[in-house]
């Protein structure tokens, strides 16, 4: 191992010497297991996400601190999609012999400036060596109270559906990076650093606004059909309202195929949520509060509806390719 | 993909529909998060092992099934050496393009198998291709009363230290594997398909017997170093004293410097703890109750005592090497 001399033992040590405390957190790193306490009267969330060289990255396109941060945000986006905020996160590395120990500690920071900035603390992990290329393994804990929490199963007919911020760029600026082009630097960084909507995710689910969310990671048609098949209902998307940047709508208007993207991209890491349409005023202000952008883009409708897709002319057909597989298509 | 056309999903549907239920899991896969219930009173205690291929296993030596109930052993007893049993996995897969639907199949039955067999149910995980070889990372959460946890910093001037089962088994099979040598059947078995201390680390713990514990796994030395540095003391252990299997015993009388693999070898998972002498006789019982061998080993210093090890004739050097590094030592 090219690590300078540096055993597990001491990327353990240099991980814990970078460790916040946390009240709750009885035992952090150092022990067989992380101890916590958890609230009477709370729940406990938890995810998991594993990220793999050549398959969810590319050191080409993002620097190790950025993917330590990436890291953390698509895990803290499944908490969020249930409404919860992160409390204790667990990194486990294999890393490869190709990486120096300023590349570890690269990650690191960045795994750890985006802990803090969620509000979150690193209680444990692994570390170990690797045959082939880097894999990052991380899971993510959450609590919140026991009625707080949002399913994907909730939706019922008459719900509007409202997704956060903008769809397709992620996915945008990965069609770039693969073609050897460089993409707008908003684009990139939407693909490279997205941001978890942790604070709308808690806002909307402590107002018990939501009767089902997701977030979008496999695509907007994908994840709305988890939503549909979970809830057992039937929906629809209105093209015309889907909220797209700057940036997307501008390589839009050149080539209009790129609307695909917006439906069936994935990486979006937005919020997807099902709501009565009575709370709109209140979801707006809860957005506007935050800083968050929310669209309302669709309805939720019985089963029998199943899922249609309009734009302003009338029913567009589904396109074929929804959710991301990464057995399919990026092998 | 060789994987007959399963996608992501099709893996995630076949490991759904071989889950068990449990009570406290108010959500289980199918959603962003897993949901759970923790008794009030209660803390939460989770570790996480990642295992890759060509550093912690060989195909040539474990069929997929044992592999599979051998990545939820190695986090049991990181439970167990806290005093809890476990309750929820995680299981994420990184799965190369080499194995087939049969291969992924095999390895979550045992997977389920060792769940079972420990009263653990799988809650979650994720799965992806892998460029090179299997990656399996595993995260496990158990549930124990709040003064129930024991820490590897609670050992104490005067406490004996003992040890469960015996040491030194599984790091010898491994050596005769190295070697591309048949190890005994026994001694495979420990190596391959290690039993977690589940059972006698919970009833410990609720018996408020240990002050300090540990699982041994970096090696009987390395881990008992853990313990006495947590604890900031010093301590003995009596090499006369060492349980050693027949299958390793007869190995040693022909090749007496094997002793080494019973106090650095590594991947032994047995209890490693310090309790008040006074409690030897309920210790004892509880050992025969449940069926696990438990040997006195050593005893606690204060810490300007240091780390000695002493045999029939007296004091014996430290081996060179404690505890098993994966950077240094298997690349």
């Amino acid at each position: 191992m090219k690590l300078n001399g540096r055993s597990e033992f001491q990327i353990i040590d240099f991980i814990r010497s970078r460790c916040r405390l946390s009240p709750e957190l009885l035992q952090g790193i150092g022990d067989d297991c992380a101890v916590a306490g958890i609230p009477e009267g709370h729940v406990l969330l938890t995810t998991t996400d594993l990220l793999a060289e050549g398959i969810h990255f590319d050191q080409r396109w993002s620097d190790l601190f950025t993917l330590g941060r990436k890291s953390v945000s698509v895990n803290v986006s499944d908490l969020a999609a249930m409404g919860a905020r992160p409390r204790f996160l667990f990194l486990s590395l294999a890393i490869p012999e190709t990486l120096q120990t300023e590349d570890i500690e690269q990650f690191i920071s960045g795994f750890m400036d985006a802990c803090e900035s969620y509000g979150a603390v690193l209680a444990g992990g692994d570390t170990c060596a690797s045959k082939s290329g880097l894999v990052v393994s991380v899971t993510a804990q959450g609590i919140t109270p026991e009625s707080a929490w949002i399913p994907r199963s909730g939706a019922r007919e008459g719900d509007a559906v409202y997704v956060t911020g903008t769809l397709g760029d992620s996915a945008l600026a990965l069609r770039h990076l693969l073609a050897a082009e460089k993409p707008d630097p908003f684009l990139l960084r939407r693909h490279i650093d997205p941001e978890a909507r942790s604070e709308i995710g808690a806002k909307l689910a402590a107002a018990a606004v939501p009767t089902a969310m997701v977030d979008v990671s496999d695509g907007l048609i994908g994840d709305f059909e988890h939503i549909l098949e979970e809830s057992e209902t039937g929906g629809e998307i209105d093209l015309t309202r889907l909220p797209l940047s700057k940036g997307f709508q501008r390589e839009l208007a050149d080539t209009p195929g790129l609307i695909e993207l917006a439906l069936t991209g994935g990486e979006d890491y937005e919020l997807l949520f099902a709501a009565p349409p009575e709370h709109e005023t209140e979801i707006a202000r809860m957005g506007r509060e935050i800083g968050t952008p929310i669209s309302r883009i669709g309805k939720i409708h019985s089963a029998g509806f199943g899922l249609k897709l309009f734009d302003h002319k009338g029913e567009v057909p589904l396109p074929h390719r929804s959710g991301y597989k990464h057995f399919s298509e990026t092998t």
